[in-house]
Formats: structure tokens, C-alpha cells, sequence
């Protein structure tokens, strides 16, 4: 059985956990009502398994590759891609002046996460595009706006980020591409940038390269970048794609996963670009569309973990093998796999929750009443660092499980758990190393002095208190696991920024587990019927077997950077 | 820098952490003095780095590909395998009267992490030859050892395990493979193996296949299996290859990694195979050898995980990014480097001193004096499955951090991080999934109501009240750890089966966590000078962020099984 939209699960999630009537009650959303969102979940989704998934497969057995400097694809994907844009699915966040859907980043979330499960490789394109649109919207003069927004909207063009050179990657501000004054208004763009995911191809008619890059005179550093559009065609005076730049793809990377994804190394050779927003402004351009990019790969993890989750589980269906204690005829009765499986499910809904509620906030950060919208907006931040880590290790930890429960099968190309396996490991490092996203939330986010933690600890107390009958003794374990964090908290708040980082990464995944079990329970209070009894049975695997790691993370997390650097890198080395 | 082969760190845990002098103490191994010791660690270090490593990447860019009916094996693996043969390490553990080494396992395993660091796929081949060499040293006649021993031996033969059938994987007894009895005294073998690595291969003149297989009269199950040797070419009257045998290699997988180790899928057409052992008594015959076999298998994941550590260190040591903390011009400045440093070098030691006392106990099982043979040997089988599953999920482990602390680099194939990511995935299943090695441990290995178990936890109270000074803090650490490992102990020996299978992996992983402590503790009470302060920052690192998960691991181990049965698999699915 191929792919299957969770449309009852992100229904569920969207209406239960996160809220998403808030939305439909805001101005600017007023059309995401519950009817809308499920006719966006259907169409996506069938999109999703009807036209994406089947040719997974084919990105990962016939790469992008490089011919005489062009980009040809992966069999099936400009068809596919041009069907996403003609649904209109690349614009649907974007604003409707321009041809866009104008939906809540909540629903372009679902739908991310849905076209992710389907096909990574492919999903990243119309993502970079929205990326690229967003950075537009918010910083570009209205006569570009004009000129790009309606094309990339619709999809005819594309979207690139050029952020990362050889010498910086995490240290971006180390990057060297100089921009030069023509006299016409535009910058000569000269120099080399990497991993250039959808850097070329033959999907769309044009592609547009947002670059970092540096003025002569600008200072070192991050402040000295602007941020330019340097489209592969010039659009003519009809806005057509006209004289090719002076730019070109130099090589392709050969990668572990993601092959139907082409990761440039581009050369730009004193092409023509623009700049978009102030000069020397391209960091804040950037940091402007960072939540929602960062948030999108946590998206491609919780997708890889839904559709690694829904192969394992097939196979555990249909696999005989061994007597179970249960009686079952397959593989499904035996505990341990339904110990990976449950495991799956649990680190898949919680992923899932955690990235639609920081849409929501990044959302209402947007709709809500002026008074509430800097609070949403901090909610919503707090979050991304780590929907984007959490939902990745979530993406890497639920393949890796979903290799296992297939035993030797697992292993072989074929079966298709492997290119799961292979291809989800790249987004716990692009857009920000998990690393990067720990140390963004010790520091950024805990730099407002506490107040959004307070805010979520808050939340996650109600549904503690809240939880009554069956759910009560859980509720007692997520109130004490608020203590922890709380206390772990209170112990970053105070630290020295090194110990922070230290631990940093541990205090990440206690937050994900303490919103998790937060989500998981308040999806088994509000449940019904049935539903009810399962998301009740979910949420008690997840406190009997996945929270109680909750305090030694936090133990860990507040052992400090000394015990890290005692060793030097010759003693760690002999 | 390539691959360096860590014989300090060997040599210590050997010397000082699992006490190899025990076996030069005995009559059977006085040969294995810490100089001999020490000239097989430096020779067989020297092959690994030199011959080895070299090639690991031609195994994954070149796979073993199946021409016209025969196996190519990759560039260079022929003469590296050569090397092998001729520098007797084949026959490093075997029985000098047929031309072995004779030195104890906990040696071979040494060399076996040397092996699997610089390429695991090639060294899988003479690991399989090691396990046929041990069953028929145990169970074949006397006539049948004078004739395949000294080949297998010498490495002028390879072996090869022939277990698995589409049907039957965990469940090896529903192979339906048949023999038939020929009027010879030979058995004519029919049906299909998958799964056999190195099933045929161009390194060698002859591979000899040791084949479960069921006789027409014998009962369903395990006990209706009789083991053959069915070699390719049947040796003729002077021991020489001979007459080809009507057995073929019918395609190759495609694997997601170990490229270069030939995974076949065999079929026996008749073909000419002579028992080993008794009739019926298959099982039996393969139980003598999994120890050795699963503690092979663990002993891969080591080797990845040492090779994946240096890797990620020596690209930490070079990468120039960002501003460091502690003024480091590399990112090993960086706290959270340090972090996943610190973590891939505390899992790899604690894997290794898992996997040589594993080998130390069922060594001393053979040569101690009979009084004390019986306990030595439960203390291994004990050990067996926590080495199995621990080295292989700290291979996964630390193969997975490598990628991380490349950053994008790591997604990269030509850095050879995503290699070992992909080749040690397997070692997590074959030779009995994980799952099935924690089935085992909390199943049979605890079937001696728990003899074993306390041993263990007496040996660890006993590193835990020595701990004195700076080590006694955590020497208290161990100590409560020690009792919260009892307290689950205590709970699977009174549990029902299926709540000891429900939380056999992490109780399993506990007891990693245990002896791990125990193991590092040891070693830096035991060092001297410098090494004592390396060794004691080593273990408190561990102490700080890696043992507070044993409380977490202990409760989820006793949650019972009913929490994992609460969804059927329609909910699961929905």
C-alpha cells in the first residue's frame, strides 16, 4: 500500500491540540475554517499519494544530474512539480495580490509535511520557492515584488537560498561574495556558493537566486551582507525570462539521500542581481523568513517519520514470522515491534503537534490584535528551534526504527525504509545544524529573560491540572516533568552562555518531551468515543515509556561546559 | 589522516579494565602474555591501517557485482584479503593443530575492531571463516576437520553461514530447506538461503557453506534441522578443489551499505553437503557458535564507531567556523562539538570494554579449571547480547554523530562519514536483530534465575565502593545505579514473558549503562599520570551526561507489555 495522507490525524492536531479555530476567528484568516482546511487536507493530500509518492523512488535510483551545464531531473518530477504549481500549492501562504492562496502557514504546514512524506527530494522546490516569496513580501521594492512575486507565486519560476560558501556554513558571516554598483541600479555578483539545493533544473522556466553577498566597502561579518536576487534569466520588459545570466551551476554533489533534490556548487560571475531590502541589510531579510524556513525542515522530518512510520507498519501487518504472544499472525504481535512501532507513532504526533503549533503562533503572530501579536510571535519562535530539531531527530529516530522492523528487508534498497533512512538525515543539518537550533534557543530565545518558557511551561500546567480521571496519574507526571524543566530553566537563565550551550541540546528534547506529553494529553482529553480510548492508549505509552527521560536531560543539561573541554583535542585523540 | 589503529586504548582495556592477564595465567592461552599482546595489536593494527583502510571506499563506489554467474568482488579486495590469509589472522583463534594461532578469542576480537574500522565489508569475510572454523572444530569428524581445517584455516577456503530463507529469518526454524540422504554417506541439498554474505567471491579457491537444512523424516521446528557443509567444489582425493557442486549464486542485493561484502541468495540444486554433527542436531551445532558470531557483530559496530570518531575528530580539529568559546580556531572550540565528541568517545569505550570482556569470559569458560569454567561461561552468555546489540546501536550511534559533526560535509559520500553511517545499519540486524539479543538476555540468559545477572551487579558494586578521591562521587552514582538495575532485575525474573520482552531493550541498554560506568570507573582508578586525569575526565563526562538515563530506562523496562498491545493494529493504522 503506497503513502496515505494522515488526514484524520492532521484534522485531529489542527482542531484538538493546536486550535486552529483561532485562526479562522482572526480577519486575515477568517477563511480557514474547519471546512476549508479539510478541503486543503484532501486535495493536498491526494496530491501527496496520488502523483508525488509513486515516483519517490525515482529521484533515488536516477539523481539530478548535470549535462552540458544543465540540470535534467529525475524521471516524472517536472510533471509532478508542474502539478503542485498548477494547483496553486506553491503560493498557498503567499498573498493573494500576487496570485497567492493566502492561507495560514499552519495549513502550508500540513500540506508540508504531506508532500514531504511523499517526496522529499522533490517537496524542497516549491519550499525554497515559498521561502523566497515570504523574503520578498516582507523586504523586496514593489516594482520587484511586481516583476517575480506573480511567477514564483504560480510557480513558473523557482526560489533558491545561496546562503553557504565553502569557508561559511553556520558562520555565515564569514562569506566572501562580493556585489558591485552598476550603474544601472543593479550589483555585479561575483563568487562561489554551495549546496544550492534546486540551484537548476528543468522543472520550471526560471530560477531565482536569493545570494548573500558583501559590498567593497561593507564591514566583516554578518552586518556587512546584503541580500541580492539574481535570477538564471533576466526577465525581459515584459517580465519573460530573457538574457541568461552570468551564472552556472559549476557541479552536482554526490549525496547520501535526497538524489531527486540537485545540490548545486553555483558560480556567479559577475551576474546581475538586485538587492532586496537595505544594503547591508540581507541578515535581517534573512532572519525575516528563518522561522518559517527552519520550521519547514522540521516538517521534512515529521513527513519522513509519518511515511517511515506507515511502511514499517505495513510490513508489521503482513510479515509472518515467529510465534507471537498475542496470537497475531504477523510480525505485529511480537512486543518489541509493536514497542518500535508505538514509539514511531508517538515521536510522529508529537513532532507533528509541535510544528503545527509553532505555525499557529507564527500565524497569530500575523492575525492576532496588535496587543497579543508580539507574544504570539515570541510563543512561535521559542518554538521553531525546536519543531526544527525535535521534528528532525524525530524524522532520523522513526526511520532508523522503521529499518529495523523490517529486519533484513530493511537493508535492502528495494524495500524503500532505507531511502527514508538516507534521505531525512540531511535536515537535522541544513537550515541551521540541530546544534545550531539548541544554541539558538539558550541563547535568542531564552534572551527575553524567560518569558516565553514561562508562558509554555504555563500552558503545559493547565493540561497538566486539567487531566482528570484516567488521564489524572499522567497529568501528575507532566505537572513534576514542568518542575524539571522548569528548574533546568531557571539554572540556563542564570548560566554563562558556554554552559548553556553545553547543554543545550539535551534541554531541546526535554522541552519536546514535555510538549509532547502536554499535546498528547490534551489530544486524549479532548478525544471522544473511540478516539478517546486510542489517543488515551497513545499517550500512555508515551508517559510510560518516552517522558521519564525527561529528568535526566535536564540532569544532563545543567552539567555545565567543564566535564566537555577537559580533554584536549590531542588527549581526545590518543 | 587515515585510519590509526588505537593500540593504547586496546591495550589498556585489555591490561587494565577487563584483565587479560587472567589468560596468560591459564595453561591454554600462557602464550597471550601482554607482549604477545601487544605484537598481535601492532601487526594486525598495521594491516587494518595500511592494507585495509585503504581500500573501504572501493568497496562502496565498486560494489560486488554477479557476472555470468560469477561473484567480482571490489578493486584491491583480492590482494587485501590475501594479506589477510597469509598473515594467519584467519586462523587467529583456531586450533594450531590444523595451523592456527591458537590465541584467545579476546585477541581475535581485537583485531576484529581493527578490521571492521578499516573496512568492514572485507572483514566480514574472514569473521565468517572464524565462526566455520569454531563449529567444525567443535562438531565436524575427524575426518572432515583433517580435510577443511587447514584450508578454512589458512584462508586458502572461506566460510560462510547459510541460515536465513525468505520465510524463515528470526524464526529460523521454519526453513524448509531439504536434505536428502545419498547412498554415499553424503546428503543431496535442495532450496533457496538468502541473506548469505560473501556467498561466493573471486578472493579465494573455494567457499564452503555451512547449510541448515531438514532431513525428509525430521520433525517441524528447530529440532528438525541438521547442519551440512556443502562446499562449491568438492574437494577430490588430494584435498583440492574439485568437481563444481550443483549449488549457484542466484543474484546479489542491493544494499544500502557493506557494497563490498557479497550478499547472495543461494540455491542448492542437489547439491552435495555432509552433516555436521548429528543429524537433527543443527541448532545445536549453531549455538556454539553464536556466541562468538553475535560478539563478532558487536564487535562491528565498535569498529565504526572507533573509525566514525576518529573521522569526526580529525575534521573538527581542521574545520575553521565561527568563533569558539575557548579560543580554539576549529570547531572542537565549539561546546556542543565537544559534546558529541565526548559522547562518540565514551560509547566506543565503553563498547569495546563490553565486547573484550565478552570475549575475556567465554575464553576463560575454556581454559579456566573446570571448577570455575561453568561460571565463566554464563558470565559471557550473560555479556553476549548486551555486546551484540550495545556495540551495534553505539556503532549506529557514533556513525551518526560523525555525519553531524561535519555538518553539511557529512551528507557528502566523498567524505566517507555517510559510509560508515550506511554500513554499520546492518549490524543492528543480522546475526538476530537487536530485539531478538534483548529477547535473549531477559529470556534465557536470566533463566538461571539470575546467577549471572548478580554476578555482574556484584562486580559493579565492587568498582562502585573501591571508586575513592576524586572517583568517589560517582562511585555513589554507580552504586545507585547498581541498585536500581537489581530492582529491575528482580522485576523481569517475577514478570510474565511477554512484560520481560516489552522491556528487554532498555533494559538491555541499562545494563550497557552499567557496566559502562563500571568499566570507565575501573579504568581510571587504574591509570596512572596523565592517562588517570584523561581517563577520569572520560568518566565524568559519562557520569554527567550519559548514566542519569539508567533511572529512565529501568522504569520504562518494567512498564509491562499490556501499554504496547492497547492500540490494535487497525488504530495504529488509522
Amino acid at each position: 500500500m503506497p503513502y496515505q495522507a494522515p488526514i484524520r490525524d492532521l484534522a485531529f492536531c489542527l482542531d484538538h491540540v493546536v486550535g486552529a479555530d483561532q485562526l479562522a476567528a482572526t480577519e486575515r484568516f477568517a477563511e480557514a475554517t474547519a471546512e476549508t482546511r479539510s478541503a486543503i487536507l484532501d486535495e493536498a493530500g491526494k496530491l501527496a499519494s496520488g502523483v508525488l509518492a509513486p515516483i519517490n523512488r525515482n529521484g533515488d535510483l536516477h539523481p539530478a544530474k548535470l549535462e552540458n551545464g544543465v540540470v535534467r531531473t529525475s524521471p516524472g518530477f517536472a510533471d509532478a512539480y508542474r502539478q503542485i504549481a498548477e494547483g496553486g500549492w506553491v503560493g498557498i501562504a503567499a498573498d493573494p495580490e500576487h496570485g497567492g492562496m493566502g492561507l495560514p502557514l499552519t495549513l502550508a504546514t500540513a500540506m508540508g509535511e504531506m508532500f514531504a512524506s511523499a517526496n522529499l527530494a522533490l517537496s524542497l522546490c516549491p519550499l525554497l520557492s515559498q521561502g523566497q516569496i515570504e523574503a520578498l513580501e516582507a523586504h523586496a521594492s514593489p516594482e520587484m515584488q511586481a516583476l517575480y512575486l506573480p511567477k514564483l507565486t504560480s510557480g513558473e519560476w523557482t526560489g533558491t537560498m545561496n546562503l553557504t560558501e565553502p569557508q561559511a556554513g553556520s558562520d555565515v558571516g564569514a562569506a566572501t561574495t562580493k556585489a558591485e554598483r552598476n550603474d544601472d541600479g543593479s550589483y555585479a555578483i561575483t563568487g562561489q556558493k554551495i549546496y544550492i539545493s534546486w540551484g537548476d533544473h528543468d522543472v520550471a522556466e526560471n530560477v531565482c537566486h536569493l545570494v548573500l553577498a558583501r559590498l567593497p566597502d561593507a564591514p566583516a561579518g554578518t552586518r556587512g551582507l546584503s541580500l541580492f536576487l539574481v535570477p538564471k534569466y533576466i526577465p525581459d520588459a515584459d517580465g519573460n525570462p530573457g538574457e541568461a545570466n552570468a551564472l552556472r551551476v559549476v557541479s552536482l554533489e554526490h549525496k547520501m539521500g535526497i538524489h531527486g533534490s540537485p545540490t548545486a556548487v553555483m558560480s556567479y560571475e559577475g551576474a546581475k542581481g538586485w538587492v532586496v531590502g537595505p544594503e547591508g541589510g540581507g541578515i535581517a531579510c534573512m532572519f525575516t523568513m528563518m522561522n518559517n524556513a527552519r520550521l519547514g525542515v522540521g516538517v521534512e522530518g515529521l513527513g519522513i517519520a509519518e511515511a517511515a512510520y506507515q511502511k514499517a507498519l505495513e510490513y508489521a501487518v503482513d510479515r509472518v514470522q515467529g510465534r507471537t504472544a498475542d496470537g497475531s499472525k504477523t510480525i505485529i504481535g511480537h512486543a518489541d515491534v509493536r514497542r518500535m512501532l508505538m514509539r514511531m507513532k508517538a515521536l510522529t504526533e508529537v513532532a507533528r503537534a509541535i510544528c503545527l503549533d509553532t505555525a499557529l503562533s507564527l500565524d497569530m503572530a500575523k492575525a492576532a490584535p496588535k496587543a497579543d501579536a508580539k507574544a504570539w510571535f515570541a510563543r512561535g519562535a521559542f518554538l521553531t528551534p525546536i519543531a526544527k530539531a525535535f521534528g528532525t531527530d524525530a524524522g532520523m529516530e522513526v526511520a532508523e526504527l522503521g529499518i529495523q522492523v523490517h529486519g533484513g528487508m530493511g537493508f535492502i534498497e528495494e524495500t524503500g525504509a532505507a531511502q527514508f533512512y538516507r534521505d531525512v538525515r540531511v535536515t537535522a543539518i541544513y537550515e541551521g545544524t540541530n546544534g545550531v537550533q539548541a544554541a539558538d534557543l539558550v541563547g535568542r530565545k531564552l534572551a527575553d529573560g524567560g518569558t516565553a518558557a514561562d508562558g509554555l511551561l504555563r500552558e503545559i500546567r493547565d493540561v497538566a491540572h486539567a487531566a482528570a480521571g484516567d488521564l489524572a496519574e499522567m497529568g501528575g507526571q507532566l505537572a513534576v516533568g514542568a518542575d524539571a524543566l522548569e528548574a533546568a530553566t531557571q539554572w540556563m537563565l542564570a548560566a554563562e552562555p558556554n554552559d548553556r550551550n553545553a547543554g543545550s541540546v539535551d534541554y531541546l528534547r526535554a522541552w519536546a518531551l514535555a510538549l509532547g506529553g502536554s499535546y498528547l494529553l490534551k489530544g486524549a482529553a479532548a478525544a471522544t468515543g473511540a478516539d478517546a480510548d486510542r489517543r488515551t492508549a497513545l499517550a500512555r505509552y508515551f508517559f510510560g515509556r518516552e517522558f521519564p527521560a525527561l529528568d535526566a536531560l535536564c540532569e544532563a543539561a545543567m552539567d555545565g561546559a567543564a566535564p566537555l573541554y577537559a580533554l584536549s583535542a590531542e588527549e581526545l585523540a590518543s
